[in-house]
């Protein structure tokens, strides 16, 4: 394993130092894992609380700053935070009018947000959850009932954040960031696979020339595995996969996400491939984001995620956004 | 080789197209290579062109735009682009007040951008050359006679695209150009090598537990292979490389930069490390950038570059930037 660390044991904690000492607008405690806005709550505000294991990074980290989430809190490299960590982030961000757990369809998330969303409620907050599901890889999957979670959650921080920040209440918040899920679908692809720290060695293996279609955010088997083929080929196949799911017309808002490893000009480059795919499906891609937003480490990789905005959501999508990795508008 | 591409021979081609269809504040001729604002040049403002092998993604391309560069033109992956590219980038951006070539220290690139400005002056066009070359890792090397031009690239491009927003004319942005470079230090160290899609293996070949102190941006020798290492301990070394040629006193602008393949929980662990390092100096950052900025397609390594700041620069630092890949203020 050659990584740019100390000891596996304090990957998490040095990384989020560094989180904190390149950028001052957010506060960030390094022992309990929770990371928020420097300001504190802001009074009368809807809190945006997410959070799941490392790795991921920029989410959600990355994604804590005016217009998008006020906490977030990851637990150990692809563990699952405690819910001690999200009852001290939901208290923190507590302005008064509710917080919102953004939630990666994981069962440990699933079921430690639930415990600290009660243990918030005992203390008089009240939470809405919202359980992110967009992957339409696999059914169930290890680590996982149902479908997974993995790029529509950056869709449901920015556009629930951007909610929350026009002083909407908790429902209206709510309702919103699971449309937001409801309109999204995924699909990822990898070349190579990653290595936890702690593990020391590969999650899986790929051959040469081997790829793996429909994978997790976590090294989670896919579909299936296939010989490495054209990008054009691959990124069909992707699409073709949620168009099986959700009809690929109207306004769409479409990530081209890299997994860590994936160089810019192949993120590019496949970016070009689904524009191709999508006018000739006759959808109109109308807003797009290309580059390492929700990553498995080190893994070559990516995926698409493709949401079918609305006015009121690219209106949402468009508000100022001033985070460590989304910034625009303001 | 696994890449996601659909042929060697149209990775720029392609990867240009995506660029194009991704944003519509840039004007993108494909089948020239030459990228400018989508707006066409500004009267009265020094023009900045930048230029250079592609594989190093966002450079170039992903810096056009207010208060950057006016116009990047890439040739194929690791090759310089041709005088011609560089010409016609220099007539579509001059507005009257000349234009700046941001020019990165490599032979081919340096040559050709100084025919391309013969051209430019024989058309009217005065032009001004500015040659980066921060990488104290070797004084010649593989491309380059004396040193390589690394990360200080992209902060002499926003700030001097920033004071040519400001409408200074063509000698006062070439001077700060140049001071930004005197003032600024680069070293990398790369945990593997990168594959060009034309070549079809891999570059070079360290071994498992080996890294190479000192490498370039392509892939060229840097000072010394050793055992992979603590990441304190290798953050140590860069900066211990540098320091030997500058003193790191006063406001630093550090940019802690992944080669492509890194992830970036390990870039906000080395920012810690780089982090604890000055402040042991007792120097300050006083700005900084933690991400992937100037790549070598897939590489796992990273670069530190740092800056001395006057005020005058960190004021031009902090002035608006919106392009793809830099964006904030405005």
């Amino acid at each position: 394993m050659k990584k740019f660390i100390n000891s596996p044991d304090t990957v998490v904690a040095d990384a989020l130092a560094g989180l904190a000492a390149a950028h001052p607008s957010l506060a960030v405690d390094v022992e309990n894992k929770v990371i928020t806005r420097s300001g504190g709550a802001t009074a009368g505000k809807v809190g945006l609380v997410s959070g799941g294991g490392a790795g991921h990074e920029p989410l959600h980290g990355g994604f804590v700053g005016y217009g998008m989430l006020d906490a977030a809190c990851p637990g150990e490299v692809f563990t699952s935070p405690v819910p001690d960590q999200m009852l001290a982030a939901t208290i923190a961000v507590n302005g008064g009018a509710g917080v919102l757990h953004v939630v990666k369809n994981y069962t440990g998330d699933v079921l430690n947000f639930q415990l600290a969303a009660e243990l918030a409620e005992d203390e008089g907050i009240e939470v809405a959850p919202v359980v992110v599901n967009d992957d339409v890889a696999v059914q169930d999957s290890l680590y996982t009932a149902g479908r997974r979670g993995t790029g529509a959650t950056v869709f449901v921080e920015k556009i629930a954040g951007a909610l929350a920040e026009r002083a909407a209440p908790l429902g209206e918040v709510a309702a919103t960031a699971r449309e937001v899920n409801d309109r999204s679908r995924s699909f990822g692809i990898a070349l190579t696979s990653c290595t936890v720290p702690a593990a020391g060695k590969p999650t899986f293996e790929l051959g040469d020339g081997e790829i793996e279609l429909g994978i997790g955010i976590h090294g989670e088997p896919g579909r299936t595995r296939a010989p490495l083929a054209p990008a054009r080929d691959i990124t069909a196949a992707a699409l073709d996969a949620i168009e099986a799911d959700m009809p690929l017309t109207g306004d769409l808002l479409v990530m081209v996400n890299g997994m860590g490893g994936t160089p810019l000009i192949e993120l590019y480059l496949i970016y070009n491939e689904v524009s191709r795919y999508l006018a000739g499906k006759g959808a109109r891609i109308t807003r797009n984001l290309v580059g390492n937003y929700i990553t498995s480490l080190e893994m070559q990789g990516f995926s698409v995620t493709v949401c079918r905005l609305t006015d009121s959501l690219t209106d949402l999508w468009d508000a100022p956004v001033q985070t460590p990795a989304l910034r625009w508008g303001r």
